[in-house]
């Protein structure tokens, strides 16, 4: 049994999901094999479809029928398309909030805000990106402060809830200040015992590309990436595009260190196994998508820090490297290998930052970022910020913008307030990875054998295959682990393998 | 000066253009790189895209603007503008005739129906295939019948319309009856002179594909290839995807054959310079579109047969061959290499026709797809009556259907109807280089300098610039060559080239 009205809607958000889709398919182009000229037909094309789906959902005939659907008849709905309706109404709510001019002047700048990221970044020149992000930005802090007043809930909130929903800096903020009193006391531990043993031998460069994308492509189809259904291509940030039986990856190559381009592909092959994972009968609907940033995240992480940084797992990585670059020597032992692997120490990149630290990146992001949407901070004034900041948190200053507050393409992007969902994943993957050993005690075993699908059967039952069917988050790690959010399996984890393995 | 309604349907129309640019780029990523199992998702976004397109064309408030804007000021548009409506009017007649579920249906199975075209070409598989076609040209039959009741013309031309503005088999039958009686015996002049001349020596293989692409981009270059705006990849069918300021043309190699990715390639970048030279103004307007099919195909054979199986250019592209090969020897002479590209023999397929039995091979697909449109052959006939045109016109009969009624993509991609502009291009392809050879003088000579400037120069401000400013392509002609649409050109061209040369 269901209503009329509610059938109606599936066919209008369906019609929306294609947009969504298309969309994502262009920016997908738009990032790894676009001309360099074609930047701007490529915008309105981008601009117009956001504009349509924007259009279609601010329609009146929307606001009717969920009003209707509501009214009439959950109780003849079953409980996904309950959720179904719940979600629709949650998107709504997000979308209609902004005026669509705004909406269609954010989608507008996007593309070309990206493209000044990326000169800016190659040229270390943060002085010609303020007026490009400053403008970019300005929009998006307008949005998200009538976004705020429609909802109740502050700016950031708003931009945090449209990321992960239902999230708020009050729930962040214990979580954060907790891990800002642990990690570097934890970091310095871990630097003390490290030092106490020797320094990992350089694993010897070049790392010819071909070679790093046969592996690459060897890893992904290890974690289950299914290349009948997706790619795996460069691109200057490594990304995941989710289109419903299309997913694409992408990942970068450094010549000089072999572990970018692999922790970049199992990082993005695992966002890949959770697009793949959501149920297929849901596919164009709101609540077949992932349950959120934080989430989608825990899932990138749990594969790339949970599972193949485990000891097992990284012994068997030695034998693939090994085979892969034709290597032997003392450098390509397990035990060095490993040894690389668990080398802690601050750095200036988020992307290459070990385990230990990486939060600490997001602190700092996440400090920035606040302020930038609170007022309290310009735009001009970021690189002195964020250089304050890493000092205070990390204990060194970038020698560049580019290494520095340049870094990211996030902000450019329509990803402000996005940050804090990376750590929050961290802390996420490590209460499932806990929660997936207790439940498939094979799990280890099989990652020794470069096995992931003890792992991605847990998974998939337990995060999958539920898409958007709990309300939040939260609501699903509850479920799935019987467990509150919380940092408490993160520190073990932390503890466990960089002080007492 | 303009009138309020025009500029708000300039308005409407940009929206219809960004539609189809996405849906353009989309197609292209589906013939290119799309993952095998990607199909069904994208077919909905197109579809969607299509639909929304066909949706904004045909509302109420369309026909209104179109009525209030040719009615309150025509007088007060510039010629351009009175262009861009004429077109507009034209656009909407073509898409309201049919109606929108009609459309959608048929957007839907477009790329299903190429798929399974793929693989029924790759199997050899015919039977397999007459399901999928039969569905699919059933719904553009009957879309071209409902088309032509409302402009009062037969199905056929009314699909020919679709491609060729105003072009009508009562135009083409005389023309291509004249070829029809005239090419039979140039073929066996031609190759009765063959036969008291040395066979050429064949260029020996293989073409490694690496040093095949490189040739190919350097061609692209010659003729005035963007490639800020535009790409070169590889396709089962060579195209070109005609998106403003993002032109992408695509080509494929046989190891064993370098002509065939040197002959598409130069074909596309013809195609490529028309999409490059439309006024920039006008890119997202209809009229600034360009004229017609035939037009377009004029244009890639005026780069790919007239001028670059020219003599001059020939004993150019020798050289290329030497230098990009490392070859030497009798087979890569000058005068070699010319005559491989002189050979005339009726062939079974299409795409590597030589320049004298080509347009039998657009007789025999024309005979097929308007008995087809007009009911008296089936689907499941198409081979016989292919194998029985082919042994009349060409004198041979193909071995398999995949060198016979399966090598072309088109009845499964929306182009029924579209062969004869092959024809009617090479027709006008004759006209135009016969033009541009007494408008610029030093033209041959460049050419034998790899020089397509003076063709180009001649071509982007007779053709190219004036996009669809004349109402059709006959007009077109008449204006830039002085002379009506006929056969006479290629005729005196095929005759100097072939008997006299």
């Amino acid at each position: 049994m269901t209503n009329s009205s509610y059938e109606r809607l599936e066919t209008i958000f369906e019609r929306v999901a294609h947009l969504a889709n298309g969309e994502r398919n262009l920016s997908w182009d738009r990032r790894t094999l676009m001309p360099p000229g074609s930047g701007e037909t490529r915008a309105k094309v981008v601009s117009t479809l956001r504009t349509i789906a924007n259009e279609t959902l601010c329609s009146p005939q929307v606001r009717e029928l969920l009003d209707a659907a509501e009214a009439g008849g959950i109780a003849n709905l079953n409980p996904w398309q309950a959720a179904n309706l719940r979600e629709m109404r949650r998107l709504w709510r997000h979308v209609t909030a902004v005026p669509i001019p705004l909406q269609s002047a954010i989608a507008e700048l996007a593309g070309p805000t990206e493209s000044a990221w990326q000169c800016a970044r190659r040229d270390n020149d943060f002085q010609s990106f303020i007026g490009p992000l400053r403008a970019y930005l300005e929009l998006q802090i307008e949005a998200s402060r009538i976004r705020g007043e429609v909802l109740g809930i502050a700016p950031y909130d708003a931009l945090l809830g449209a990321h992960e929903p239902g999230m708020r800096t009050a729930t962040i903020d214990p979580l954060f200040d907790d891990l800002a009193g642990f990690l570097p006391d934890l970091v310095q531990r871990v630097t003390e015992k490290q030092s106490r043993v020797p320094r990992p031998i350089p694993l010897e460069d070049p790392f010819p590309e071909p070679q790093q994308f046969e592996l690459s492509r060897s890893l992904a189809t290890l974690v289950g990436f299914d290349f009948e259904h997706g790619r795996l291509d460069k691109s200057a940030h490594p990304y995941t595009s989710t289109v419903p039986g299309d997913v694409r990856i992408t990942t970068r190559f450094r010549l000089d260190d072999v572990r970018e381009g692999i922790t970049a592909t199992i990082h993005e092959s695992g966002h890949a196994m959770y697009e793949a994972g959501l149920p297929y009968d849901w596919r164009f609907q709101p609540v077949g998508l992932a349950r959120g940033g934080a989430l989608h995240e825990s899932q990138a992480l749990l594969f790339e820090m949970q599972a193949s940084r485990s000891t097992p797992f990284i012994q068997h990585l030695a034998k693939l490297l090994r085979e892969a670059f034709g290597r032997q020597g003392v450098a390509w032992t397990d035990s060095n290998v490993l040894r690389t692997y668990r080398r802690v120490a601050p750095g200036f990149s988020r992307i290459e930052a070990d385990e230990v630290t990486y939060p600490l990146h997001i602190l700092l992001r996440y400090r920035v970022e606040r302020r930038l949407v609170e007022g309290s901070l310009d735009v001009a004034d970021i690189p002195d910020a964020w250089n304050a900041t890493s000092k205070e948190l990390l204990g060194i200053v970038p020698p560049t913008h580019a290494l520095g507050c340049l870094q990211d393409p996030h902000w450019t992007i329509g990803y402000l307030g996005y940050f804090p969902v990376y750590t929050l994943g961290a802390l996420i993957a490590a209460q499932f990875f806990a929660a997936a050993k207790r439940a498939e005690p094979e799990l280890m075993a099989a990652l020794a054998r470069g096995d992931f699908s003890p792992l991605l059967r847990w998974t998939r039952c337990h995060v999958h295959g539920l898409a958007s069917l709990a309300a939040t988050g939260e609501e699903l790690i509850m479920q799935s682990t019987g467990e509150a959010l919380s940092t408490g399996a993160l520190k073990e984890h932390l503890v466990a393998r960089y002080l007492e393995e």
